[in-house]
C-alpha cells in the first residue's frame, strides 16, 4: 500500500514542529517553503540591529530532510491550493496530497495605509532585517557630514510604532546600540542627538502583560533614553517624516511597523473557507477545515477560538498548533482520533536591554536581571541546530562582555538608501 | 601649526597597513572607502561555497577610528583627484589633503568580452560571493526537480576560469562542499552527475608557483574529481552555456570568471599620469607620483618595477607598499627619506582542499597536511579582529569535524536567479 502523503505548507513554527513530529512515521511527507530555511523571527530584531549576522537565527531546511528518510524539500512559492482536487499549487509544479497543513504564517499589516506601507519598515524577513540594519548605519553616515542642522536631526530620529514585544525589544536593542557602539564610532555625534520614539495605540506597552510588568518596562525603556508615545497612532510617512494621529509631525528617516499582522496572503486565496479577524482561516476544534478534514490550518492563519477568543498570533501557538495537527494525522491513520486542540498557555517574556527583561508564567511574573538571563536562556534552547546556539551565545556573550556589535557592516546599498 | 592632512583613497590591504602605520602619528588621518568595512579579500571564495558568513571576512573600519584619535572614516564613492589642487572628489563633497596615498585596488578584467561579463560571476566584493553561494544552492535546488535530463546536466555544471590561487581554491571548496554536503542534501542528486571544470590559458596551474607545486596542485584536484583544462581559453558564454576556444561549448548555467584582474577605475581618472600593463599607475622607486610627490599610489593599482618586471598584484605587496607608503610621509615630515621601496617576498600558497595545500617560502616547498595547516593559520594571523578569527576558527573546525557547512542559505534570490 503506498504511504499517505502528507504536504506541510511554509516552514515556520507550526510547520517545523509538524514536520518533527511526522519525521520517522509511515508517511511521506513534502515540506514546502519559499526559502530554503526555517526563520527564528523572534530574534530578527538583533540582525535589524546589528547584534547578530543573520546566518545565526536561520536553519537550512536541508539540513532536517538529509536526517529524515520520509521527508523531501521543495523550494517553491505556493499560489493556492486545490481543495477539492487535494494538491497543493506551487510555481514548481502541483504537489498532490491525502493530508495538508497549512502553515504559511502572517504578513505586516499596515491597515490600508500606502504612505506607510512605503515607506516603513517590518520585520517579517532576513532581507528585511538586513537592509533596516544597512538603513540605520547608514542614517549615521548621512548624519556625521550632515551640515543642516534640522536634517540632521531627522537623520537621527528613528520612530517605532508597536508597543508589543517586537517594538519594545527593537527600542531597547537600537537604543543599546546607540549609547554603546555608535556614539564611539561617530565621535562628532553625540547620544542626545538621537532620537527613539516609540508609539502606541493603547494606554500602555506590552498588553499582553501583567500591569506590574507593563509599568517596568515603560520606565525601563524610558530611564534608557527611549520616549514613548502612548495613546498615539501613526497615520502617514513620507521618506523624511511620520505623521501623528492629531497631525503632528515628526522628522525621521526611519520608520519600523511592528503594529499588526495579519495572515499570509494564501488565507485568501483558499476558496470557499471562512475567514475571522485579520484574514485568519477559521478552523474546527481539530484544527481542520470543515468541509476538508484532511487540510489543517495552524498557526498565525489559524482562527481557533478558545475562551471565547481567538488565541494569538505567536510561536508558541503556531509550535503546539503544529504539533497537534502532525499527531492527529497520525492518530487518523490508526482510526483514532484526538481530544479538540488546547493552548497550553506557558507565558510570555520580552527583553528590554541589557541585563532587563519581564516575563510572565504560570500566574508569577518576574523582571530584571532573572528575567533576562531566562530569556536568553530560552531563546537559546527554541534555536535550532548547534551551531546557531554556538554563534548566537557567543555574539551575546562578545556584546556584553566588550559593550560591541561586529555586524555593523552596511552590506548593500539597496532599498530605500536613494531616500537618504 | 595645523597638522598634516594625509587622505587614504581605498582601505583594502594597502590601505589598511598604511592607516596602521599611521594611526597615533602626528598627522591627521581621513580613511575614505565606498564601503563601511574592510574586506578580506583571500577568503571571499569560502563565502561562496557556504563555508563562511559573509560577517566573518569583513571588519568595521569605523572599529579602528574609535582606537585612533588622528583617524576618522568617510564613507563615499571616490570620483576623482584634484592633483593640482589637492582634493579628493568624491560624492560627499571634495576632500583637501596634503599626502595622498591611493589604493583603491583592482577590478575584474574580462577583456572586454561582454557575453561574459554578463553572464559570468567574479569575486571582488562580499556582495558578489553572496550572490554566488546563492546561485550554486539555487542550481541545485532546479536541478533536484528539473526532469529535462540535459538541462539538468547544465544546471549541474560549474566552469571556472583562470588557475590562479582563487580559481584554484574556488574549485576545490566547491567541489567539497558538493560531496560532502550537497550530496547529502540532495538524495536525488549523484555526486557523479555534477561537473566542475577548471579552465586555464597556460600549460600548468598555479603558474607563479614552484613546479613540483603546480603538478600537486593539478594531480590533487583531478584526484578530486575537477576536470582540468589546460592551454585553453573562455572566449564567450550565454545563461547556460560557457564556449572554449577553438569552438567547443560547455552548457552550464555557472561560469566564475577569475582569469584576470586591473587596475581600478580610479587608475583611469588621475589626469595626467602614465599607465603601465593593465592601466596601472607608474610609479616612482619611493611609490609616488613623478609631477606629485605627495601622491602615493600603492597595491593593485600601483605599477612598480622591480627586477624588470611590475610586482603581482596581491595583498602582501599592497601591505608592505602600504606600510612604505605611510613611512615615507612621516620621514618626510621629519626632512627625511627612505630608501627606494623593495618588495620582500615571503612565498605564496594555495588550498586546494581537507589537508591539502601548497606553499613556497624562502626556497622551500611544502606541500599536503603541513601546507594546510600553514595556510589556516597564517589567515587567521591576517584577518582583522579577535572576533572575525574566532568566528572562521570555529567555522573551519565545524567544517572539519562534522563535514557540514552550515551557511547553505539561499538568502535573496537576487542577480541571475531569473536565468536559471
Amino acid at each position: 500500500m503506498q504511504k499517505k502523503r502528507v504536504v506541510i505548507a511554509g516552514m515556520g513554527f507550526g510547520g517545523l514542529r509538524a514536520a518533527k513530529a511526522l519525521a520517522g512515521s509511515d508517511v511521506e511527507l513534502t515540506m514546502i517553503d519559499r526559502n530554503n530555511y526555517h526563520l527564528f523571527q523572534p530574534l530578527l530584531y538583533q540582525v535589524a540591529t546589528a547584534g547578530l549576522e543573520q546566518e545565526a537565527i536561520a536553519y537550512p531546511l536541508r539540513g532536517l530532510t538529509r536526517q529524515w528518510p520520509n521527508a523531501s524539500f521543495l523550494l517553491a512559492e505556493i499560489g493556492g491550493v486545490d481543495l477539492a482536487g487535494k494538491s497543493v499549487l506551487t510555481d514548481a509544479g502541483s504537489i498532490p496530497y491525502d493530508y495538508l497543513i497549512v502553515a504559511a504564517g502572517s504578513r505586516t499589516n499596515f491597515f490600508n495605509m500606502k504612505s506607510v506601507e512605503t515607506y516603513a519598515f517590518d520585520l517579517k524577513q532576513l532581507a528585511q532585517a538586513e537592509d533596516l540594519r544597512n538603513h540605520i548605519l547608514l542614517t549615521f553616515e548621512h548624519a556625521s557630514r550632515e551640515t543642516d542642522p534640522q536634517r540632521r536631526a531627522a537623520l537621527l530620529t528613528f520612530v517605532i510604532v508597536g508597543g508589543g514585544p517586537t517594538g519594545v525589544e527593537f527600542a531597547g536593542a537600537l537604543r543599546e546600540l546607540i549609547v554603546y557602539v555608535l556614539s564611539q564610532d561617530y565621535s562628532t555625534i553625540g547620544v542626545t542627538e538621537t532620537r527613539i520614539v516609540l508609539v502606541e495605540a493603547a494606554d500602555s506597552l506590552l498588553t499582553a502583560m501583567p500591569a506590574n510588568l507593563r509599568l517596568y518596562a515603560h520606565q525601563k525603556l524610558c530611564s534608557m533614553g527611549v520616549e514613548v508615545l502612548l495613546e498615539n497612532r501613526v497615520v502617514g510617512a513620507t521618506a523624511e517624516s511620520v505623521e501623528l494621529h492629531g497631525g503632528a509631525v515628526i522628522p525621521s528617516h526611519t520608520l519600523l511597523w511592528s503594529a499588526g499582522v495579519a495572515a499570509a496572503d494564501l488565507a485568501g486565496r483558499l476558496d470557499g473557507v471562512e475567514r475571522g479577524a485579520a484574514g485568519r482561516v477559521v478552523v474546527q476544534p481539530g484544527l481542520n477545515l470543515k468541509e476538508y478534514p484532511e487540510v489543517f490550518v495552524v498557526g498565525d492563519m489559524s482562527c481557533c477560538v478558545e475562551n471565547g477568543a481567538p488565541l494569538p498570533m505567536m510561536a508558541p501557538v503556531a509550535s503546539q498548533q503544529g504539533d497537534y495537527a502532525a499527531r492527529m494525522i497520525l492518530a487518523r491513520e490508526q482510526g483514532k482520533t484526538l481530544p479538540p486542540f488546547h493552548y497550553f498557555d506557558k507565558g510570555a517574556m520580552a527583553t528590554i536591554g541589557r541585563s532587563s527583561a519581564v516575563a510572565a508564567a504560570a500566574g508569577f511574573t518576574f523582571r530584571g536581571y532573572v528575567a533576562w538571563l531566562a530569556w536568553l536562556l530560552l531563546h537559546l534552547y527554541y534555536l535550532i541546530g548547534f551551531r546557531n546556539r554556538l554563534v548566537v551565545m557567543m555574539n551575546w556573550t562578545y556584546a556584553y562582555w566588550f559593550q560591541e556589535r561586529q555586524v555593523r557592516l552596511i552590506t548593500a546599498k539597496k532599498r530605500r538608501a536613494e531616500q537618504l
